[in-house]
């Protein structure tokens, strides 16, 4: 005989157990459904691409994380590390056989070869949303709208959206005379909420050379009472009234056109690291479990393909990174992990009346039942092991009598309760009463 | 400014343009429909697995196919070739933690660096189930009956499932007294509907050293008239009855009684290429296209994950192979393109009402109904580009009266029939009531 190979996964990599799988599959089906119900369609990518095209943007960082080999074909390849990078070579790629606004949705696997740590692994699942070809306020609102919606649909509504503007901020950096050092100033903004406010003053001094400027940055990114009362103060800073704060007001219209501004705050502190954001940008917290970050987080940017095609295209996105969320969501008691999809299981009593059993399971699907027939007469409490571990709400029972009559009796597991005498129709008839 | 980076993928592997993707992802939301309705139950593996894990078992072929590479870490590691090696994996590493029978479902892409030529990709999404940890007929049954169920939810009903055991096959060979020459005789066997009769004769004779042996077993393959009449004969040429035959009767019962029997054939001369299978096998063919050959097939293995684990775990399961599906629906005209999941769509007629369309988006999406906004006020040829390729069925119109009285008007992309003075809550119903 061989011997044994141990079983196990790579460091960083995950087995998702039935539970686990059903609950992920429960939160990206809620979220895809939402993504559909606003226009957004799907795309599929390959998992391996020609490196020089996932990384040629990119910095040392991401270089040092990417999964990347050459394959038999002496191809230098990588594992796509985000779904943005490929979503642009698309785009450029298929330009012709798009048309413009395209709005894309793209839920899968990209892989980081980062330190596994807490809530951090090295497969991991994006869920993005971007419109491309659209330079409009209104496909600015729909992703910051869409992002609410989502949440909501997976049941987390108590959220704040803190939303903001880079155009706006470097209009006042400019006012400020420190316009060339946006850059290292936004960085530095970043962190405000990791180092606090004191260390980003002294941070701001040393960058911009100035105490004062240092303390006017302190001032612009401090929120107001309101939406309006800090847009006020923005343009104000920023040298007055511009198509980026206009932008901002019609926004907010939307929002409460739609009624739900309550869920979104103007936080000039929130800047966004990555640099191809231009425009709005985004962040997302759970209002109880601030402390876990963005669970969702996007922007605009006005470029997205510009290094394989010749032609802008402007666009806004945003992503939810579901691994982060279902940390969270456990942390707060809002999972709901179920063993199954199954109504009912048939329980097997007797080998002999295996074809009865499954003439019973092919009626009840026909209703719309989920159902199994248990294969093999083991005893009772190994089947209830089984309906145990899935969940099942209802047993049914199959006597020889029952066989020869076509009749069952119906067991609620959780009350014991038992009906006897049953025809598959009302079987499934009391199920789904007794679902709704 | 930097050189353009020519947009490309990687031989043998593809993007998905929405319409072709919405097309896969609603064929594989309608084959997990089905194997939930039966009662099995999702998992996830990684993408990447340590190469002495996936490869132990495999044959040198499967090898220079795979996509192997040493990580950042120094481990060596490959993507998956498949999903059965990482659920054996998976079982054994994970057996305390679950039931048994074990029912799983898992659909992934998977990898191999295969030439590629028509219909063969590098990179495919297979479409598995199985049941491990039942040793019963039962368990048989509810597979070949959910790949049925599986395919008939995706319309394709007019199939033949061609199915066959290996353990009665070799109780004949045994008689005929080749038994040790059984693997050489099912590779020829198998390659029957290939080469044709008369040079799978001459090579049974070559492997068997007798003309009289090779002319048995191709009486053997034969099918007759009917399941009963061969497996009649099956059962004869094996040397009479035994467990194996009674499994096929017991099978064959329980299709009687779920009324699916018209589907499958008792073909003798199915085998299944791979060494792992030991009892019943089968492949399924479209009747109207077989030459493109089996589209789904599997079979009874009995030691799943015996590399890893002292425990024998037998099992029984199948997997769709949805690329060479699609391509035979395409080729059958089975396949429905659609553009987007939309209902309506709001078109911009001017910039200024941009908050009354988001008031009548958020009131319809209440109701239910798919919609987006057309995000500018582009010309309305240009917005019917759109709503063509994302083929809306439906075109709303806010004018500045409407916007002002909460109102619209509905037109019929199709017939250009249009309603007017509508409010959301009428707009949704006749919408509904169309879709019926």
């Amino acid at each position: 005989m061989d011997t044994l190979i141990q079983p196990r996964v790579l460091k960083g990599f995950r087995d998702f157990l039935p539970a686990a799988e059903i609950q992920r599959d429960d939160l990206m089906e809620k979220i895809t459904s939402v993504y559909r119900s606003f226009g957004f369609v799907p795309i599929d990518t390959p998992v391996l691409e020609y490196t020089d095209i996932l990384l040629r943007k990119s910095n040392g960082e991401t270089e040092k994380q990417v999964f990347r080999f050459q394959d038999n074909g002496g191809r230098d390849v990588a594992m796509r590390f985000d779904l943005t990078v490929p979503f642009a070579r698309f785009t450029a790629e298929h330009q012709a056989e798009l048309y413009f606004p395209f709005k894309r949705y793209h839920l899968a696997k990209v892989w980081r070869g980062e330190k596994p740590q807490a809530g951090r692994y090295r497969e991991f699942i994006q869920c993005d949303v971007d419109t491309v070809g659209s330079d409009s306020a209104a496909a600015d609102f729909e992703i910051l709208n869409l992002m609410r919606t989502a949440l909501a649909a997976i049941g987390v509504e108590n959220i704040t959206i803190r939303m903001n503007h880079r155009g706006i901020f470097n209009r006042f950096l400019a006012q400020l005379g420190v316009g060339e050092k946006s850059e290292d100033v936004l960085r530095s903004v970043d962190k405000l909420a990791k180092v606090g406010s004191d260390e980003v003053q002294n941070e701001l001094t040393e960058i911009t050379g100035s105490a004062e400027s240092a303390a006017r940055i302190s001032s612009y990114v401090t929120c107001e009472t309101d939406f309006n009362t800090t847009l006020a103060k923005l343009e104000d800073m920023a040298g007055g009234p511009s198509d980026d704060t206009q932008r901002m007001r019609d926004i907010y219209a939307m929002m409460q056109a739609s009624g739900i501004e309550a869920s979104y705050v103007l936080d000039p502190s929130i800047t966004r690291g990555l640099d191809y954001y231009t425009g709005v940008v985004y962040e997302t917290f759970l209002n109880d479990l601030p402390s876990i970050g963005s669970v969702c987080s996007g922007g605009r940017y006005d470029n997205l393909a510009g290094l394989y095609m010749k032609d802008k295209v402007p666009g806004v996105g945003a992503s939810i990174g579901l691994d982060r969320l279902i940390a969270g969501l456990e942390q707060l008691g809002l999972t709901q992990k179920k063993g199954s999809y199954l109504d009912a299981e048939i329980f097997c009593l007797d080998a002999k009346n295996a074809a009865a059993y499954q003439k019973a399971a092919a009626l009840l699907r026909n209703e719309g039942i989920a159902v199994e027939v248990f294969p093999e007469p083991k005893k009772i409490n190994a089947q209830y092991t089984v309906t145990d571990a899935k969940a099942v709400p209802w047993g049914i029972f199959i006597t020889d009598e029952d066989a020869v009559n076509g009749t069952m009796s119906l067991k609620k597991l959780a009350t014991r309760e038992i009906t006897d005498g049953l025809t598959a129709k009302k079987t499934a008839e009391l199920i789904r009463s007794n679902k709704k």
